[in-house]
């Protein structure tokens, strides 16, 4: 399998960008968020986005030289237009703009709207924690990519609409990136790619019947992933409709419906300074005490030892910032007639 | 089984309050919302705490008498100390200021530290919806009540953190009232009492085992009970570890910790005003359209509609206003024996 350096990776990304039509500055941006998302493990969100992303600018979904743009502002909300241009690039602006306005008035949150994929949601509230604040995200696909069903319903009428939340404490942030819905539905796309069942309780097929068969997500008329919590169902359909309501209603990018033309990322994305009720002393000591107390409980059966939320993240990326990343062939090849149909050379790896 | 209705409830609460040292203004209050939640179906938060309320004030741990004051704040946040007065008092102040600062601000946050036990979560952000603002709220128990285990550990670490939200539509609000945790310590009780098993997923026995047995969670060592999410439980860990930062760490109250003592809620809660990013009419265009979609959906097996959040309990408050509040009658009795040590009359019933 092909294995590069993080950083050879990443020029390579950067040089695929740059020759589709992206400044030097935004291909920089997306080459280093998709690394990153290969680098702490999360490899869907990673290089193997490369061909959608060259497909969605010669489609005229993603218009690579394009910047965002700042349309409304009070002291601590902000509306930016995407323009349909990079995700990444206007997601980054979004934590500058949330972060900027949360140092003067201790909490901002910033909507972006008609905005390409962004990628990974931890990292732009992971940015958050590290320069000090508590991050909160939302998103929505723009009111595209219906794929789950409300609780007790047989039909697709939420997309799998993540949350994510970052918080600094004295050591690595902690960091939660997750769907509502039970799983994204590229874990069922791998589960049918490979033959293999899908666990109980992730889906449904058309007629509103449980379903382990990954094709029913994908036949005519399709099925439907399940919101997060089995019996419990109604919460992971309750916070996927707060994800709708911040995300898509809140910053009037759309909430998911069936006639939805453009698929992108609308984000709600929240910013508060750690002094904002107490000292920064005392937050952090609560913070790190947290950690001390989750990572002192012994491990139940079946696991090993007791992970803080962003851990794995971390340890991925200790590990493969040092061994290097690992391409999967079918991925390498992909991306490889990408550099080629711009006449760019492909590395050795 | 004693019925009333809500008025004659209400007034039989007030008065055992105010005979118990509460001034006027807050025996209502609690009264009101302690019948509110009868009245929307959650009796577990109902009357069936008078008992526990007029314990807590004869053993020190709640002052009837007390206010709760403001004791630190900015444009867009505000500590609230509740003196370990009457929860529900402090907790209506934080919604009047979080309302009150959004209102100029866009968004507002309000922390409340020190306080006894608030009631039901979704109170305070459907008042906030009632305002017309979204509202947001994560409320741990002051340090206190660790009943949870984090993913993959065996010991209790985390309280059960439930996560409330609250967004107005041209109807009922929508409304999200849950535990990160798979339910409330009080659902195990009531199956413990009446001598049943729990269901697979809620609990582990105190070696980190998988059990059904209810008595698990109050043997010594004690079991825990689980993450919501299942073999996902590292989702609702997620959002439990979410809800430590905000209520505990951020608001210095405390994440929860083995050694609390005083046990109460420590609430953050943020209101956002709807036309924050856009317009009144737009926001309210998009909210109304996804309530449309959702209740277009057809209902899967084994359900007969689907519901939004919130639906099941404004329901419950339409039949509940009309035909009365039954109270079991084991809370009925210890209810009566609070008011015949305060030389109280019991009503008809």
């Amino acid at each position: 399998m092909p294995k590069l350096t993080a950083e050879r990776l990443l020029a390579y990304a950067r040089s695929i960008f740059e020759a589709a039509g992206a400044p030097a500055g935004a291909a920089q941006r997306v080459a280093e968020s998709l690394v990153l998302s290969n680098l702490v493990g999360h490899d869907s969100h990673g290089v193997i986005r490369i061909p959608q992303y060259i497909k969605a600018i010669r489609a005229g979904a993603l218009d690579p030289a394009v910047a965002p743009s700042l349309v409304r502002e009070t002291a601590t909300t902000a509306l930016i237009d995407g323009h349909w241009g990079w995700g990444q690039v206007a997601a980054w602006r979004a934590v500058e703009v949330a972060v900027a306005k949360a140092t003067d008035a201790h909490l901002a949150a910033v909507s972006l709207v008609n905005s390409y994929h962004v990628g990974r949601c931890g990292e732009y509230v992971e940015e958050v924690a590290r320069r000090g604040m508590i991050g909160l995200l939302t998103l929505n696909n723009s009111g595209g990519a219906a794929q789950v069903a409300p609780f007790g319903g047989r039909e697709r009428r939420l997309a799998s609409n993540p949350i994510a939340f970052a918080a600094p404490t004295s050591g690595a942030p902690l960091l939660v990136d997750m769907t509502s819905s039970v799983v994204a539905e590229g874990k069922v796309r791998v589960l049918r790619n490979q033959g293999k069942l899908a666990p109980e309780g992730w889906l449904i097929d058309a007629a509103g019947r449980p379903t382990r068969d990954p094709n029913a997500l994908y036949s005519s008329p399709p099925g439907a992933l399940l919101p997060l919590g089995g019996s419990l169902g109604h919460k992971g359909y309750g916070l996927s409709v707060l994800v709708e309501v911040l995300s898509g209603a809140l910053s009037g990018a759309g909430c998911t419906n069936l006639a939805a033309k453009h698929v992108g990322n609308a984000v709600f994305l929240e910013a508060i300074r750690v002094d904002a009720f107490t000292t920064t002393e005392q937050y952090y000591a609560e913070v790190d005490g947290l950690v001390a107390s989750l990572k002192s409980c012994p491990p139940a059966e079946g696991f090993e030892e007791v992970l803080l939320p962003g851990e794995p993240e971390h340890r991925t990326e200790k590990r493969r910032r040092a061994e290097g990343i690992e391409i999967d062939a079918e991925t390498w090849r992909q991306i490889g007639d990408v550099a080629t149909s711009l006449s760019l050379a492909i590395p050795e790896a």
